[in-house]
């Protein structure tokens, strides 16, 4: 890593979401797979908090691809329950950043899962790109005023 | 509708799909959402038991896309159920088609769910176009010997 | 249908939603079975805002199970769109009910989809049961305060 | 980890699928996320080759929880890919087993990813509860002749 120096409340944002009927699976629970996409989403949100569509990066032919991913069930949770996902952008590379999560439900602040997800920018051919200095600059800013 | 002949013998395809575990929710049974991806999947096994695979439609420009979707739910489904998705062939109009669908259980021929699909032949910018006359002979054609 | 009279000013609500990423397909577009998870929450969304918890019929082992299912396909969305859900009370049986959609970009007023559900009463057996008088109290009710 | 010993050669397990158009995303590639349900099918077809339904499992109000997933994602996965899912029982523990999975593209071998999942025993409250002698057995066998 590259040794940009992150600001750790400058890198943290929180994003709600409500657990959709079609995420819970037949344990009566959520299904272990729909994590990834809270991460994603709340990944998504952090960049608009910072001044940036993922959809304007991707429509420039950049992309971030998770290249690696691991998360740890802590509690179920369960449909219509709210989730508060805590996502930390932890390091800083040439071409790579990573994130990392705390999701908890918002009811009882019970820790429900932790999660880390490395992303490489890649362009259209899925080619490694290093970040530009424009998103250097957002991802080391804090959450603007909207 | 233009009126090419559908002969409803070489029309019919049937695709055995087991249910995955994440395809179920918190009723126990399996989502109802997953019943499109069903289909597709029916809709594409389909074309390549003609001899076309989808995924050279596609890197040719072209799409089949869904602008119509039902179904009716008879029974539920659940997980780990094999499933035979009988799919004909019912419409060939000029730029679109239409797919019917039979869901039975294979365990005790228990009807699941009936729906069916219109589809459009859209390019890459989603424009309505043609079906070419080569892809009216693959519609046309029963199933090939593999 | 049993004619309980629906007030079609009371029985709507507008439910707004963002495009998830995971939800696009290869075609750059929402993939067409994703409209019914958002049908999905548009409802259980209405129905919270006349004051019912879909979770808590659920947990009493009541459910609203789909049995009929159509959309039509108006419009691409596309990732990152914002997207109004229109839910409507349409009809209020002895033991189903049916709602209907308009799913509306944000953006540009676009129509992307409308659609509509028929949905049965069933207790955890899966077994058809009327409508109680307090649910039916609840699906004539207009949105509530918050 | 209780040091039960496992045989290598029987612990492995193969299981061939194909990339439904419903997992790709808007970057024309399968989505990150989808690999944990490809996981988890490969993970319940190991067991039925060992004679065992994981619904039969599941009707017995016993389910093998994931609590920890982890995933390297090495190349794309596209749309019709058939892949093959190299599924392997690391390690058996009183009420925990490993999987590990290599999942490489059939028509070129290539690497797509490897992943890792940590599984728990548990009953229908989600409480804890030791492997049974008849599922260590299972988890010990070699595939079954069918």
């Amino acid at each position: 890593m590259s040794g940009t120096t992150i600001e750790p409340q400058a890198a943290r944002s929180v994003v709600r979401i409500r657990v959709r009927f079609v995420e819970t699976d037949a344990m009566g629970v959520v299904h272990h797979a729909n994590y990834a996409p809270y991460m994603e989403l709340a990944r998504i949100e952090w960049l608009r908090r910072r001044g940036v569509s993922y959809a304007s990066i991707a429509s420039a032919g950049l992309h971030l691809a998770v290249y690696e991913l691991s998360i740890r069930y802590r509690a179920p949770a369960r449909f219509d329950d709210e989730i508060d996902i805590e996502t930390h952008l932890r390091e800083l590379g040439a071409a790579s950043v990573r994130f990392d999560y705390r999701m908890v439900r918002v009811a009882d602040r019970q820790l429900l899962a932790e999660g880390s997800t490395r992303l490489a920018c890649v362009d259209d051919r899925v080619v490694l790109c290093r970040l530009t200095p424009e998103m250097v600059g957002v991802l080391t800013k804090p959450e603007q005023p909207t």
